[in-house]
């Protein structure tokens, strides 16, 4: 997502090109260059795909939103298996139109991971609740902190439900260290990506992530701390940014692999 | 400040028509109209002032922004006294230019709430820590969560600070209804505000409050919540929106006391 402007192909090869060895994909780009076309592009580049975004959405109180929301992300587990990946990255969803009901909103959610982590776990992917900042409490994750998303996923084995951990949602939280390192403990920790937190917000706020380096993150701090928890997996760089999607793709992805390098060390 | 486009005349005039009995007021309009003038005004139509706003960005780093800073919490706190009110409220201040430190920056502030919260209790005023929202905890204020500005307020007497409690900025806080027990067990609950969750967000994100009744925020619950806490003071209503300073001020005023007679019930 960092780079939507690049179709897949020309992703793949950039990927290639500047030594990044594994990528996180969209459902959306995915469906449009066709799932098997998709995964045959990314096992014959050698890349590895290390989670697919997104599903999730399943706050819906009617029963057809309800069924619906589970037909998509029986969907969605199922083109993570095709593609490869072991994560299904989950945004919860938020409030239902009209309602002021948090607490139910994410009792739903536990419900829908009841019907939805064996489905998965049968298919050999995790499901991964990615906490996002609260801004988005109301209109789109009624889960706002890593606590919280560790206590719906401490319901299920650690196997089946874990958490995502991004600096965009979770730097501000004092309590997140805490929580990075018992979900590490646990085995829940099924995803870490990178943002930075520039201001001023735009507009709706949905596509102000910063390039690393331009705010108010520690990526050190963050990376030594998910380590210092037991992390090995990769590191995703998901920016959802205007201003770097008007650009030319290859060179934002080149950019952000230095920028990686510099904020984070080491390869990229 | 929520209808800001009303001299503070014309303010006064209509909180006595409406029945509003009590007003919380800014200190750039309390300047511009006169400090003295303000404080006779009010008193004259026996208006009650609940808090002044604001004090704060205690965050700096350089000897001289500090010293600024204490200088002019030092006036805030003169200002409130002379206005008779015994509150003011504190907007701790973001992280400084380029830095990254949240938890620094937190330091810095009970290191100024030492200096300042005596000299306040010497005038009959106490400290108010303001949570604001994560989305502002770079650029405004590093105190994210009540918690956190529990966590500061009990490094002093309750007497000398305490907290607001603002719907608009922990209304997604989980977290939230202990630390309001908390506070209110310890005679912490020094400023009770609504405001309403509405999205999307404008750009910049500050002047997007909605009115009561527009959002997210379930004000009867907030409203129990604060009453099982002991709280018996005022119920300030504190709205940033572009939309409704564009509109007449009194109308305003009326709209809001409607809203809150019926989000929160009684007079208002």
């Amino acid at each position: 997502m960092t780079v939507k402007q690049l179709g897949l192909p020309a992703l793949v090869d950039a990927c290639a090109r500047l030594g990044v060895p594994a990528v996180g994909l969209w459902r959306e780009p995915v469906a449009a260059y066709g799932l098997a076309a998709t995964a045959e592009l990314v096992r014959d580049a050698g890349l590895t795909v290390t989670s697919l975004c997104r599903g999730g959405f399943l706050t819906a109180e009617d029963p057809a939103g309800r069924a619906a929301a589970l037909a998509d992300n029986r969907a969605a587990i199922d083109e993570a298996a095709a593609l490869g990946t072991d994560t299904l990255v989950l945004v919860s969803g938020g409030l239902p139109p009209g309602s002021r009901d948090l607490a139910g909103a994410r009792e739903r959610i536990a419900d829908a991971l009841a019907v939805l982590a064996p489905y998965a776990a049968e298919r050999g992917v995790r499901l991964a609740i990615e906490p996002l900042h609260p801004m988005f409490a109301a209109d789109r994750c009624v889960v706002s902190t890593l606590d919280q998303a560790l206590a719906l996923a401490e319901r299920f084995p650690a196997a089946q439900v874990g958490v995502v951990v991004d600096t965009y949602h979770v730097w501000w939280d004092d309590r997140a260290p805490a929580a990075v390192a018992r979900a590490g403990a646990a085995g829940r920790i099924h995803s870490f990506q990178l943002a930075d937190w520039t201001t001023p917000l735009p507009a709706g706020v949905l596509n102000g992530r910063g390039q690393l380096g331009d705010g108010a993150v520690d990526f050190r701090a963050w990376v030594a701390l998910l380590e210092g928890a037991g992390w090995t997996g990769p590191i995703e760089v998901e920016l959802f940014n205007d201003g770097l999607w008007a650009r030319d793709g290859v060179a934002v992805l080149a950019e952000t692999a230095r920028r990686f390098a510099a904020e984070v060390g080491g390869g990229e």
